[in-house]
């Protein structure tokens, strides 16, 4: 089957692209003696998933409904990296039951008092993060903050062997999304290091194990420098890249491996748009470069064989109409016929995939060599 | 069940808002004794679209999937209302073939002569309308543009009365999103309609039968004062309402019947954020207030009952995280303890609606009375 056979909007991979960003991060990582366990939120796939590292190899993901799809496909070793919010632990207990090796995530002493309880009381044995605040992003306790062992101590009060366990630490930062240079970027990957080893130190130095240090954004991954002290890296949005990762410079467009195809449907020939059936519900909302150097509007566009179309981009999106014009003047947008196939690249890796329930395969050409579902929702 | 017993995050339509919404539309176009072809690309569901009126009433459609969907549910009178990409008509066929009587829409010589040509060949009955520009917004033909009787003309010249027909006119004031006064809007209304009736004028003059004249936005449907020559209104937000439709003033916050539910999962004290676990994920990236005077970040934020906690908003966003502080004043955020449910209303109803999979149907309270499936993807 043919890239021209499918109906629009549809999501294409270039599984050949693909395949090279994830040898490029293992590669980046293999000199630090690191685990690496990639966030599947990305991909939310067995089949990209599988490219990543084989079944039963560690995973980062989102949800709930992540964990039991992967454990379902053979993955058991997974952490889930968003707060745990006390009413999900039987749901959490449950997978442990057939067979995940679960860890969970906590950042203040009433999570960590209802995981202590909710374990005791269900003799669960529960490895349990900490969340460490790097960068003032979002969520976290400061590497040198007192909170940290007071949380600590809480999940250990009633630690005998079976009930939940600090298991270590781990932080994010997010903060290297909005940086502006590789210095930046390493700098920002010193500090994420840093702050975790800081952490897991004064962990340790209470009299907890801590053994895990886990860190971890696409872009610190690609740009760290040392990773003295850490053992494990999560990235996820690295299988795929975007223009916001290209804006950052961790990638470039050929590094791109998803887009969305989309045909011509009409012009505003005075304006100098073109209309097409890919609107915001196939691109998403996401326009994570309007804060970049280079605003990128929902996308960068490219003829059907995946090659950039000199300066064309995706401006302005309805909910099924997408609007496609030259970036600074609207003449030179050439005037492609109704009928017309294009590839959009998205600002948003992980926010562009969300949209769609299966990936097209390409290897480079137009050829489709598979069909992978992937999933979404809780 | 009760919404405590849900795994957040969780989509929750409020019945006995979206009922008094419907009627609210219903009883503002009675008196201009038009039809409502409620657009359903907002609800993709039969059992909302069955609340605004039974299978066998007409729809508006965003995607073929939308009305292959409607079609296996009982509607037949189906719109799809996005211009036809030529190689989408066999797929169209099929739809016609199975009993749908279904509309397309064009807004070029190009597609005018693939439509023909194609329902020529296929000895194919299909109404076609002709998308015209009253806005400047997106797609369509300028109503007085010498191209509107050339559209017509291509597409009549093959009407042996046994393949495409020239039903009509469709336009869309998307424009209206960006008014700023109930007069604004008012005017917007009545510069859709006239472009509409105007454009049907010169087809009929010219010898077509175009019987169709639809117009519609939710803004100017609720704000419109003359219908003349209009046959029929489409509009999809007004069933939930959102943050937009109350910025623009067309409805209040308590007619917003969409929420998404969320846990507090951590804090940020000294920020004075609360983390939740509904992200952009969950909510969207639509942040579509950005441009109004009052910027609801992500959406204002109510207790679980659905009664809104002042000044609270949802301001920023990671993939499954949410922040949420006060509008103005960080300090002044309350600091609800970890377990807390809340319900976020939206910016966007038809963007935050597609992220999830069902909507949990309450009537006022925390009661849930019904789980009713909603569908994505194309």
């Amino acid at each position: 089957m043919q890239l021209h056979e499918l109906e629009t909007p549809a999501l294409i991979l270039d599984r050949l692209a693909m395949d090279r960003n994830i040898a490029r991060l293992r590669g980046r990582l293999a000199p630090f003696g690191v685990t690496l366990r990639p966030h599947v939120k990305t991909n939310k796939s067995a089949d990209v998933s599988r490219r990543i590292g084989a079944p039963g190899t560690p995973i980062t993901v989102s949800t709930l409904k992540e964990a039991e799809y992967f454990l379902e496909h053979g993955w058991t070793d997974i952490l889930y990296a968003v707060g745990i919010a006390p009413s999900k632990l039987p749901h959490v207990e449950r997978l442990a039951r057939r067979g995940a090796r679960i860890t969970v995530l906590l950042d203040n002493v009433e999570s960590a008092a209802a995981v202590a309880a909710y374990c005791a009381a269900h003799r669960l044995r529960l490895p349990v993060l900490i969340e460490v605040d790097t960068d003032g992003h979002r969520a976290g306790i400061k590497p040198d903050d007192a909170e940290l062992l007071e949380v600590a101590a809480v999940l250990a009060r009633n630690d005998d062997g079976e009930g939940a366990w600090v298991a270590g630490v781990l932080t994010h930062a997010g903060a290297s999304y909005d940086c502006r240079s590789a210095a930046a970027i390493e700098a920002m990957a010193e500090q994420e290091r840093a702050g975790a080893v800081r952490a897991a130190q004064r962990l340790r130095a209470a009299g907890h194990a801590a053994p895990v240090v886990s860190v971890g954004s696409t872009p610190t991954a690609h740009f760290v420098r040392a990773l003295d002290g850490v053992t494990e890296v999560r990235a996820g949005v690295f299988v795929f890249f975007d223009l916001v990762m290209h804006g950052l410079g961790v990638c470039a467009v050929e590094d791109i491996a998803l887009s969305v195809l989309c045909t011509v449907i009409g012009h505003q020939r005075e304006k100098g748009w073109l209309i097409t059936d890919a609107g915001w519900m196939a691109m998403s909302r996401d326009r994570g470069t309007a804060k970049q150097p280079v605003d990128q509007g929902y996308g960068m566009v490219c003829d059907v064989e995946g090659r950039p179309l000199p300066d064309l981009v995706m401006a302005d999106a309805n909910q099924e109409h997408g609007t496609i014009r030259h970036r600074s003047d609207p003449a030179a947008t050439p005037m492609l016929p109704v009928g017309t196939l294009l590839r959009i690249l998205p600002n948003h890796a992980c926010a562009t995939a969300a949209q769609h329930g299966a990936y097209a395969v390409v290897a480079g050409g137009t050829d489709i060599e598979a069909t992978w579902p992937r999933f979404g929702g809780w």
